[in-house]
């Protein structure tokens, strides 16, 4: 008779009292239980089922939370919080969302960090490990990552210096033979030798990184983990164990309880199958595939013109198809931003017309190099920046802070565009000939693509159409290719605000996806047959830079001017419109009253966008009180 | 009889036409320039040395600037420019500023990106290559970089990337047996291996990567280095070509022009050696130095403190006296600022309190570790930050941004001390356990010291003694050490401002290196016995917060405020006071005028810092003017 282990596990020790038998049975269970959660909740299931059977020898042979382990990116972490006392969460539907998708201290004491990009966990467990020895404690350290993470920079200098200092860390790596989508770059055929070779073959990358190494073929057999992870537990060196598994294994199971579900389980990003089987595709993928059936257009004429993504092209619209057509237009560089900006820099200044694609939050981790290599050089690369801007999203991915990161930056000009047309006209534009440096486009979230569907505009499935028609629609010259093409259309330069309304006395600034918001405050502050404001609304086009012409000429007919932006102030875009009007009053006694309403400077951890806005005051009735509230200070309106 | 080639080259097409003893003769005429430039001019002279016969031998064999060459890091890049037109700057003392220190397109056209950072030459050659590829061009590609920057995280992206992508790409790879300081990591057992078996022993990295690998054992041999560069020039495929050379080659000889010079030739970093053979020590060093001499009295009863610098020691007051008697208490983990911060957050996490010791431009290649892996995790890491602010430094180095960069990380408190017994302070309550989280303490530049000195301190060349004498005279408790010593002394929390002078109406925020600046405005203010106005002095203390409390006071009796900070204004600590008062304003009415004086948004490149502070209005003269025209504006005072 099978016992439901999963029901009655409460701390990993009891993992340890286990016999053989029983823990293949708890390593069945958790498959199931994955596969079914991953169906009706979404998550990273495919790298959770590969790693089944080694969370649960490492918890068989390691002592959490005395042992420390420490879960690369983190995402990966499932069995691990199923065995250290949180698997209700990933067993009843109603805890789901009582744990985050990632490694979390307050959560766990068997957690040790939060988590959520790719490549540290080597350097971190590296640290542990040096207080540990400082110390002189006698606790085991354990650094988990996965074959994407080998290409990510900072794993492979905590790898380097691991090797260096020395002591007991054991780096579990963990070779399912593929990343997020694919493996890129040139170490991968000597790892799939090393596999071949049952670990024995040269050159080893490890060892050429001066650590000692050992192979396991059977990362799916619960045992032999075990007594791997047994062999290499009281190492006084550094060990990378290399264990060979199978991403996903189990995925395609009959479920008994639910038998074949039809919501499909991603195994890789987090989605909502089955609630979100018939909803329509978001803004990431909307935008991202109208963007790539546009330049898709460009690629016989222009050699230059390619699509740099890091890893991460599904979840922006990059799909299969369009990389397979795109051929050597697109590159996929693996887990590493800093390159894929470098390179990038490199295709510009050759005479290209780079796009490098990825999300706000792992474009942070290139601002060295957007600053240097990038803006210094003035290269002409464009930026597609997906999900900046305030979202729901954990607190290891939020856009809240793309603003204050990119928008400071010298010679970085960035953009935000308020519509679907508008971002395909800035990409147009930016990886035109006619454009010289470098450009941040702000991909719009679902606040804009609302808008445009009202309109009629990306409602079909197939966004794909509205990319081809601007293509088809818009000749934008491309001087300097070898077609030698005529420019047909001036490109537009996106250097300047647009004004939506005209009004006077308030004058609303509502930048990218605050735009929607923007219009309903100017029709409310009109609404009001007593006290209606006629207010101006204008569209600022660029969040790096403020258009000084026209706030100059704003401040002649008003007196009031509000910035509304979905991103940190600190550091932020409506700040900037405030030291524009604080210099003019300086120079010309002119006074305007600016009231910035944006993001406050926190991390926030899944929390709702209504919640988020409604704490920030990022709704209508509330900026309309704070407008007629300074309107009445400045005089602009009765009490 | 010698030709002087040096004095009659112009184009590199020229090298291409020397015969092998002229060829000789030339590197021997180079070799004994840049020693004479380095003793009179100072420069990175010692890697320069080293890479003489290297760069010789690329221009006999590549045809640039048809073919590319992109030096990493760049400041190897003397001799390379000595043959491409600037010879005369390295020779004649008059033309010793006509270029920088790094390669400039805006000097030459063979020179292809401005860099100054290190390990991204291997990622912008697979971007030239791969535009080359699409062109269907065929001009050959070559990336030169040294054994420091291999341990760069991006560095391996590019490798890895360079491997998969294919083409003619060729890697110099100097392997001068040390980068700055050491070369630190386990790679490089494994280097020396490579070395001492001619290229052949297994495992070799380059190979793991999947690159082409040759070995070149006398790179300081310019025939050998031509026929090795022959062999590989017309590769189909990327290729490391592993040269030794022995960095520094030539600097002890004679020179018959100047004897034996007294000023010492440092092999690294810029110096002006005669000038300032008998000058003080500079801020970085004296300040650098007093923190070492300090953290170093509680090495013995604090394991978990400890210092940690990403190959910069040097320069920073991290002599290496201090590193051997500091043992395992200091680390150095190559240039490998990601991997540093990072390993910092897991010490912290453990209990320990790290400090991990760079430059602002250094700790921006970090900002994504800042944000997640140290603040979202809130561990208590002390990142000291030298070189931040406005400064003379080229346009790859600058200070002026860091307030951008890492004031508006959420849970990072950013603290600017206002003299050296603060900045001691500061470091003391950081790491100390009275402190849990993440502190940056931007080390005072040459204003602060020069205040400082004007009192007496920090005036000898033995700064330890004040760091010495600091740590005698305070004990703050370290509860928690295994020692069980008791808190004698709160420790001082850093998160609110102080008052240095009370006046009225007029209120001056001079944050960090701007507070002697901030007095003379006050003093200047107070001096006019017509209009005498007595201002209020204020040290904000932190730059990456407001002391709202203090702010909320100064509004009941100022109606001015300005604040004054020697770093980038947009996204700086100036607008975080404007925007409380215009919160104060939207909630209260209290109209406080704010002034924030301050650097522009741009790039500098080896500007003098009195220059940068006439253009910014950072003068004493300008903010007094500034400030009597609001005064009037505000009705303050009379006209």
């Amino acid at each position: 008779m099978t016992v439901d282990l999963l029901g009655t596990l409460r701390l990993p020790d009891e993992v340890r009292m286990l016999d053989a038998d029983q823990l293949e049975q708890l390593c069945a269970q958790i498959r199931l239980a994955l596969v079914r959660y991953g169906k009706q909740h979404g998550g990273h299931i495919g790298s959770n089922l590969g790693l089944v059977e080694a969370c649960v020898a490492l918890h068989a042979v390691f002592d959490s939370p005395r042992d420390r382990i420490v879960f690369d990116v983190s995402h990966q972490s499932y069995v691990h919080k199923i065995l250290t006392g949180r698997a209700s969460a990933f067993v009843n539907e109603e805890q789901f969302d009582t744990v985050t998708g990632f490694t979390n201290p307050q959560e766990s004491e068997h957690d040790q960090f939060v988590l959520g990009h790719t490549g540290t966990a080597v350097s971190l467990a590296t640290g542990l490990a040096k207080m540990r020895d400082m110390n002189h404690d006698d606790y085991h350290v354990v650094a988990v990552l996965g074959d994407g993470a080998l290409s990510s920079a900072v794993a492979f200098e905590g790898l380097n210096n691991a090797a260096e200092q020395g002591g007991n860390i054991i780096i579990v790596f963990n070779d399912n033979e593929m990343s997020i989508a694919e493996n890129h770059g040139g170490m991968y055929g000597q790892l799939a030798r090393l596999r071949e070779s049952q670990g024995t073959a040269q050159p080893n990358l490890f060892e050429a990184l001066g650590l000692d190494y050992r192979y396991v073929e059977h990362g799916n057999d619960v045992h032999a983990m075990i007594q791997a992870l047994r062999e290499v537990k009281d190492t006084d060196h550094p060990v990378v164990l290399h264990i060979h598994t199978c991403k996903g294994l189990g995925l395609d199971q009959q479920d008994a309880h639910y038998g074949v579900l039809e919501g499909r389980c991603e195994a890789n990003h987090w989605q909502n199958p089955l609630a979100q089987a018939n909803a329509p595709l978001g803004s990431r993928k909307t935008y991202g595939r109208a963007i790539m059936a546009m330049l898709e257009q460009r690629f016989d004429e222009e050699p230059g013109l390619m699509v740099i993504s890091p890893a991460t092209p599904g979840s922006n619209g990059i799909t299969r198809e369009f990389r397979e057509r795109a051929g050597a237009h697109y590159i996929d560089t693996g887990i590493t931003e800093e390159h894929a900006v470098t390179f990038a820099s490199g295709v510009g200044k050759a005479g290209g017309r780079p796009v490098v694609a990825t999300s706000a939050t792992f474009f942070q981790r290139t601002v060295d190099q957007l600053q240097q290599e990038v803006a210094l050089n003035h290269t002409p690369v464009t930026l597609l920046e997906f999900s900046g801007g305030l979202s729901d999203a954990d607190n290891t991915h939020s856009g809240a802070f793309d603003i204050a990161m990119f928008g400071n930056i010298p010679g970085l000009l960035g953009l935000a565009p308020t519509s679907g047309e508008q971002l395909l006209a800035m990409v147009d534009w930016a990886t035109s000939q006619a454009n010289d440096g470098p450009v941040m486009i702000r991909v719009p979230g679902p606040q804009i693509l609302d808008a445009d569907r009202a309109q009629g505009l990306f409602v079909s499935g197939e966004p794909e159409r509205e990319g081809l028609q601007y293509a088809r629609n818009h000749t934008l010259g491309r001087d300097g290719d070898e077609a030698g093409a005529e420019i047909t259309i001036v490109p537009q330069d996106f250097r300047t605000s647009r004004v939506i309304k005209q009004g006077r006395g308030v004058a609303v600034l509502a930048l990218g996806n605050t735009m929607p918001l923007g219009r309903d405050v100017v029709d409310m502050l009109a609404a009001d047959d007593a006290n209606a404001i006629e207010a101006t609304l204008v569209d600022p086009v660029m969040f790096s830079d403020v258009d000084e012409t026209l706030l100059r000429q704003l401040a002649h007919d008003h007196s009031v001017v509000v910035t509304l932006e979905d991103a940190q102030l600190e550091g932020g875009w409506g700040a900037k419109v405030t030291r524009f009007y604080e210099q003019l009053a300086e120079q010309t006694g002119t006074q305007v009253r600016v009231v910035n309403v944006g993001a406050e400077r926190e991390f926030t951890d899944r929390v709702a966008l209504c919640e988020l806005n409604e704490r920030y005051g990022l709704t209508t009735p509330a900026i309309v009180h704070t407008i007629r509230n300074v309107a009445m200070q400045t005089g602009l309106q009765a009490c």
